[in-house]
């Protein structure tokens, strides 16, 4: 099995931990970044590091931009580099490529550029947080479709302290199915009815967005 | 059932998205900014929009900053000004406190002084962005322990098509749970063991990390 | 009939030498910069002059853009402003959009982005300049296709001096047509053969490229 | 025949653009520019390329400016060191200058000091620009004197598809000659009065000013 | 016996006057400054110094900062550095940490994270002067608990002329034990009563904080 | 009995700490500042604030700072400005000048100038702290003349412990006079022979500064 | 007799000198500078003061430049300036023109402008500081001609004490006519041969630089 | 005879302007300035040039700047440094000190200082222009005592062509000496009372100073 190879161009806080996911994932991981200190920080941890500004085709050429599978751009705050960059990546032929945006506007420049995935981090992470902010009880959740979803939702309420799934009728009621229990450090998947909850469970349920909503909501109470 | 309320303090790209989102969750909200320009952006969002300068003690008093639920501190580039309104916020007595680190020392600090959460939007969107980089298949999961993942992985090996679960032994042979699968728009929950699967249908699975990943490679052979 | 409407944006030297050329045709020009001082340089020239942001979407609505014929977007050195006010200009819905570009990669970009016509004014009147160097009797020159030039050759060598077009057996030795023949400030058009020419009179003349540049080099013999 | 030789000082845009049009006509071209990267990009085109500060007036003898036939100032933004090259290079007794001005009392300043001629790139092309915008069917033209055009014009209108030149009765009808029509790559130089138009042909048409503009006119309705 | 050692980080006036204090009293002494200049005006008067940003961890930890009995972090302007380089100390264990504080705030995060002394040497120092203008017979002063001071008085008043302390019924009559009397450079500790004062001798007394500055002030009269 | 009254040009730290100290003990204080917001912070605490540049000599004359008994220049960085305030001041017939200096050669010419007493906060704070980190028992000093000292020094050492004053034979054995004692909270002035010394006791005691130096390296032992 | 009229464009301590110096010989005066202080300064010395900046063409027809006798160019550090406005003035015709110089070469751009008088006050000061370093018994002097020198020279030398000019016969040996002799405030025109010189008389003589030179010598014996 | 030696600190145009006066009088120049470019532009007229800090006291005493009969501080804008260096300079117990100074105060700072002579040199060579800008015939000037003043006057006024001193009764009448009188490049001293002036003739006269500035005025009429 051939291995993955990735090319990061700017070494920034979000593109230093994509260097970092990818490389400790095992793949190939090529590092370009103008700034000397940043390189260095990372030259043990990717595969190739390069001091380079890729706002210079040449050098986009002689490093075989054009060869790797994905590039990323996660270059800063600097939107200009970030579209003439883009621009070149992709007409050098590069498939896959994801990008960095910083506004609305600079996401559809890129987009019209040919960008893959537009990016953007605190954008994206605000949701995340607010939605956790929302509801403290769903420590994490996947959407699977626009309408249903999974959730891990932590067990803060007594009304279900001590009782078992099968005696709160728990998929009738909630319209939710519960796929595993986490019991502090201990995951038992596909639980049977007879199992009871305790406070500090968190249950993983799938079902309807509202209905896990609704369930979590009951936790407030 | 009473309304959360919460104060924002620094309307970047961050704090902007976490203001929208807990806004259109119905919350209330209060957000301070010293740049006039972005209160206005927001103004007809949040509940309250005040230009000021949060690292002045009285401002945050006259504010009532105590008085709110939680407070995100979402001060963009100047790490003195973080951790100061954040020593303010703590001393005033805020129970909850969440605050965007710009780098691990900067965490460090905001822990000393009470912060409950810490967040680095460009390094955690950076592991996210590597992961799915790593399993294009893989679109996205969850973590349910340091063991025990949820992931949703699409069907592009031929090798699983036009297969139901039941004659691909799915259970013994991946020691995975599937738990629904996502045809299109369509989300089939806890699917019988007849459905045969398609090339393109997403798999929603449980069970160990190292099983998830496993089956993930399958799908790129 | 019904003028023809122009938006420019950007009144720097280059867009504002457009606006003058159009507001002496007649057209009706709008012209927006956020420069107050220039916006009253041209308020006077202008249809309408509005000191305004061109990067804030709103403004281009307000001023209903997409309603223009043409908009010339000249904004000077901020290649990033020129990007973003070129994506919203044609997504705002404008048939027909002039920009001024940069540097080459700029060029590309805003073709991209669907751009008509692509304009360097540094670079292209560098090319004027230098072809007016090197030939110093052809005044003036226009391509008619790659191959095919119209020409104003000053007549400088005393080889031609008293001689009619007939006695120097002009077309066949020079494989050129004579269009015109200006005498100080007269112009004879469509001349007859029997016209002599005189040190100083400029001969408009069509017909090969390597021709006509043959031509202008007997001039300096 | 010996080569001719030019000096250009300043490297944008502007400079650089001369600098290929002569050395591509095979001139010998000497530049100068403080900036390393700029004369790196043009040491390969030009015969000598030389990093020097102009204002310097031992640079300007030790290069030998006095011997060039013409010397170009094309100092971009810097209108004081502009002044006081142009100064330099006239005492040193350089008979022919050609030198870019930013605005009117630059021009008039550098026509005092001598200066040969004065070019306003900026605002040249502006007007350039300016006429194409009003007339779309005048692809190019030129000025023979103030009173006398020649003009490339596109056949739009459908009055004039499928006609012969003599049965429009073109030359009484519209006082212009037609000097050649271009059809696709192709022209057709002294074309035949019994040759039909089509739609999208060019004529080439020479005729006092007034009667060209009236003919471009006639295009648009 | 064994030498204390020391560290200061940051070699302003302050740090460098520390430095040449504890120096001069023989204690070993590493100074960190970032600035050549700096380092090079101490390093024959520190026992070792080194430039280097003491916000780099690694530097800390080279250095050996963890086995030095006390440090101060004498940074300047920087209060960000301040914070973050204090954490550093701590966190690596070292006993006992001086800091110098710009204001309340930044002495509050310094007190957070564990500093035993925060020092504010501008205040601190105003403190002293604006006593000192307050009473300029009382010399100098030293407060032994919020009651009682110690405080050398000059006798400027004339009543005190040419008297014992016995005749003045000193004790009695102002609550106040007379330790010594300085006339010019000579000190007599536990003088007699017999002693008579003169103009311009200095009392060092010891008493409630009230009957010393009500001594001081007959001076005055 | 009349009220000292005082002027501060400066309200840094070192300025406003001045104030507030003057102000507490119920002088007259005008302060001077450029900066409005300095101003603010202390109108309530001075008699008179007052926003001006103190660099205008008519600002000076019309606040009357002739009739003023001290003036204190406590301008921060600008040694310039430091400079000229104290010459117009010094010209205008003020006759007690006290000004703070960054460096030994801005002193040296506030002397030449003629001011009274020239104040280093940094450098002097700076050499407080280096000794009292010297010597931690030392809790505080006061140098009577260049040889006589009076100092409160901590009993840490167990041989003191139990002992009394008359059984350790202080006065002939370290040739010291114990001028109190100070027990927690509480002060014995002139304490009897026979008091028994306790762990964490602080003595205050006057002597020679050898034999306070040499008592005070006992207690480490 | 009608008063001179002048106008100063600048207001530095140059222009605001001369301004000084023609106000108080009793001319009309227009000052004109873009800096609101300099013109406060001025307001109540000059005729007439104006805030403008004179780099705008309608700002000096309007103060009706044209119309002033002479016209002084006092601008500072601004070269490009100095020589707009230098242009501008003279192309409004006004006759007699001042301008200040920065160096050789702006002086000489002004000159090629027309300017009557090029002042470098820097310069020029510094030649005349120069020769009275080197001389420093003559105290001032004048040259009439290349040749010929009028110089006011301090007696110093004991060989001239209480001898009269008869006796040292003073115009053959020294070939230089005595003028005025100053002792102390009083000045003797035409002194008298039998008048003896006293160590620190001043000798106004004329005659050629060379012996004026000589004499000043030998008071240095 | 032993050579004069100077040190001069600064070399923007006035130091420079000193340096080349003195060097070309023969005398020893030092020149000390922290700009290379200056420093080789001098190194060729100075005796010894240095690039150096004259701030830094070691770098004063390492070029013996005591040894020196004259030191010139020739610092331009910075005030500080002009004041710290003649403080250095003054206290290394140099015997004459020129300084420049920038206005007023700066001016009593360096009296007060000790310097022996300071210049302005822009104000002074502002008055000189002044006074020739009033008196367009009185060429050159010196004054002698405030009341008596040498002056070289042009005869323009017809009044006075072709006359004799003697016939125009010179002495009685305008209350002057005529000291020499030039006639284009010729002088003749001690005239004749017999030579009839010309147009064009300079007079040098000595006399009150009222009646030297009304023979000026009578030139003008």
């Amino acid at each position: 099995m051939i291995k993955q190879n990735f090319a990061i161009i700017g070494l920034g806080r979000f593109g230093g931990s994509i260097c970092e996911t990818l490389a400790s994932a095992g793949a190939e991981v090529l590092v370009i970044d103008k700034d000397e200190t940043r390189i260095n920080d990372y030259k043990n941890i990717a595969t190739q590091a390069v001091i380079a500004d890729a706002q210079d085709e040449n050098t986009l050429k002689e490093l075989g931009i054009r060869n790797f599978d994905h590039v990323v751009i996660a270059i800063g705050e600097d939107i200009q580099a970030s579209i003439l960059v883009t621009l070149m990546v992709k007409e050098l032929g590069v498939k896959y490529v994801t990008a960095k945006a910083q506004n609305e506007y600079h996401a559809r420049v890129l987009t019209k550029l040919g960008v893959d995935k537009v990016v953007h981090p605190e954008r994206d992470m605000g949701v995340r947080i607010g939605r956790n902010l929302i509801s403290k009880n769903m420590l994490d959740y996947l959407d699977l479709s626009s309408d249903i979803k999974v959730a891990e939702i932590r067990v803060t309420s007594r009304k279900f302290a001590d009782k078992s799934l099968e005696s709160l009728n728990f998929r009738s009621k909630y319209s939710l199915n519960v796929i595993a229990i986490r019991r502090e450090k201990k995951v038992e998947i596909a639980p049977q009815a007879s199992m009871a909850l305790e406070l500090g469970d968190s249950l993983l349920v799938v079902g309807r967005k509202k209905d896990v909503e609704n369930f979590d909501k009951l936790m407030e109470q």
